[in-house]
């Protein structure tokens, strides 16, 4: 399915990013001046390929999965979290839901990998490949067929949304020890050294990063025979919601929609993405820089610069959704600011 | 009137601040995982002392003031746009409009010192102090009463939103000319260098920038003789809509509203009230970094860290209008999470 869906990535539109400059350039304000917004108006407009790009209707896919890597220590919570997480989520109630609704996005709770699902959970997408990841301390998170499989089930929800009408999506996840995951998924694909890219995740003390680090040098030791392409990787020291992500970031690239990448969980699966087929970096977004170490590594290395810094690190998407609104205002401004003409006013400098 | 004005702002409530930040950490999050949206939160608590306050109405006043100092050749655009901006403003099709419309929050255009009005400016709010400020390059922009009286209208202003049951108000400007006297103001009251802080303004060339802060180093000097306290530095080099953005900070924080304050030149109004009663400071959330060379300065020499950095340097309230965004999640996201206990989720770390 990846495969196909990889093919259809086309780079965005020359031709439609000028034409956006051009009308940007027309509008009653000093060249530029609108800074990132102006940057981020022309690549919607590219991206969605429209005179005047709507992206009012708005969906948040939370990416549920556990990993067998809690046994070793490395998260402040423990694994049964995730599924009260879920609970919380699917009665409207955490951070996600709250953010969500006040950019105006839906919020769809997707179960990838959770390693128990509770009764009761209505309103729950099920989607279950795996029951949790293995522990990459000693072995591979996933088999290369259960990695494809979660990078479908991504691209599936891509395709859900657009045949809602939905052209903008954003990431997120909730996954006790999932910054173990993207800590190594990181190391492997940026290159970078684990010490530089492993931070607290949810509130790790000094010596609990200390073996954090220790737990992902030895995840990437025992796995090294099996990382090879970026699948592998994934297979290999990633996650189920992470793979979920680098799914949806495929899948909106490939339906020519905005993707609206969220915290560090989210970039280790819009880098696999990325690894995947370049192209798709020209529909990310990427909403923020979190407080959790690496992250400005992440963006340094692939010279991004994110659109918010808030100190974040909830995950969830809920700096997506922050991020949302700036660049629906971003839009709004493209489409409906007066021109010099309309105004009467001589263009300046 | 500012004087009796200044005697009623005092300090945020430290018992409230110590109660948000209380609930905060019962909230079904991390601690501290929400970062800057915690702070943003705990201060709007404390400034409004309600147990869950709303900021759901908002209303952002654009003060409207000409430069004299324009006749030096320090700005790119002719002083008439100021009037045919006005025009765009009321019609409802400029920037601030279109982002104020999309944070749900009104825009009321102020004319407290524009050269000239136009007919057929409906909706502008009549307040004019002076037709525009003198050339400070040659003598005083103002004299010492009618810096008082713009600064009792943008108290005013305050008032206005207070009888309306609005408790967020947000800074913006239009006036061409105005980055000029905001950095002779911020050299004199910060203190720093002219040249640390004197920008491109809506889009100077180099040749352009020389000039500028020639000019500004002569109103310094030529004005030297009145300067002494922060309103005669106002009436000596500043601004009457700077003046007005002065009074609307100190009358927001007068009546315990949340002041938002835009861009360069509303930074340079807040630092005269700043100057005046430092606890004003308290209500001010300085929304966003501009392009605007000095911005910084003032910034790292008032240790704020902005909410915002989007190379935005359109002014006119823009940035207010899109950090207003941010804030309301911040302040939904403390209404209406979850606690642990809620949830059924022990805290954790």
């Amino acid at each position: 399915m990846w495969k196909q869906t990889l093919k259809l990535i086309q780079p965005v539109s020359e031709a439609w990013l000028e034409k956006a400059r051009n009308r940007l350039d027309s509008l009653t304000k000093p060249r530029g001046s609108l800074g990132r917004l102006e940057e981020i108006a022309a690549r919607v407009v590219a991206v969605r390929q429209e005179e005047r790009p709507s992206i009012e209707k708005k969906e948040v896919f939370v990416f549920v999965g556990d990993h067998g890597v809690v046994s070793e220590g490395t998260s402040a919570y423990p694994q049964e979290v995730t599924g009260l997480m879920v609970s919380n989520f699917l009665k409207g109630k955490a951070g996600i839901n709250i953010l969500g609704r006040a950019a105006g996005a839906g919020v769809s709770v997707v179960d990838i990998g959770m390693k128990e699902t509770f009764p009761g959970q209505d309103g729950l997408i099920k989607k279950n490949v795996r029951q949790g990841t293995g522990n990459i301390a000693t072995g591979p998170a996933m088999t290369w067929q259960e990695a494809e499989r979660a990078i479908g089930v991504g691209i599936e929800m891509a395709e859900r949304a657009f045949s809602n009408g939905t052209f903008m999506v954003a990431t997120g996840e909730m996954g006790i020890g999932n910054t173990t995951s993207s800590s190594a998924l990181l190391s492997a694909l940026l290159p970078a050294e684990v010490i530089d890219v492993t931070g607290l995740g949810t509130g790790l003390d000094r010596e609990g990063l200390q073996r954090k680090v220790q737990v992902i040098d030895r995840a990437l030791e025992t796995n090294r025979p099996y990382m090879g392409d970026p699948i592998s990787i994934l297979a290999a020291v990633g996650g189920l919601e992470i793979a979920g992500i680098c799914g949806l970031c495929l899948g909106g690239a490939a339906r020519r929609m905005i993707v609206v990448v969220d915290g560090f969980i989210s970039c280790a699966g819009a880098l696999v993405a990325m690894r995947l087929k370049p192209e798709v970096k020209d529909y990310l977004f990427f909403s923020h820089q979190s407080s959790e170490k690496g992250h400005c590594v992440f963006f340094e290395k692939e010279g991004i610069w994110p659109i918010l810094d808030l100190g974040l690190r909830l995950g969830e998407g809920t700096g997506a959704a922050l991020a949302m609104q700036i660049m629906e205002g971003a839009v709004k401004v493209y489409n409906e600011m007066a021109t010099f003409e309309e105004a009467g006013i001589a263009p300046g400098a």
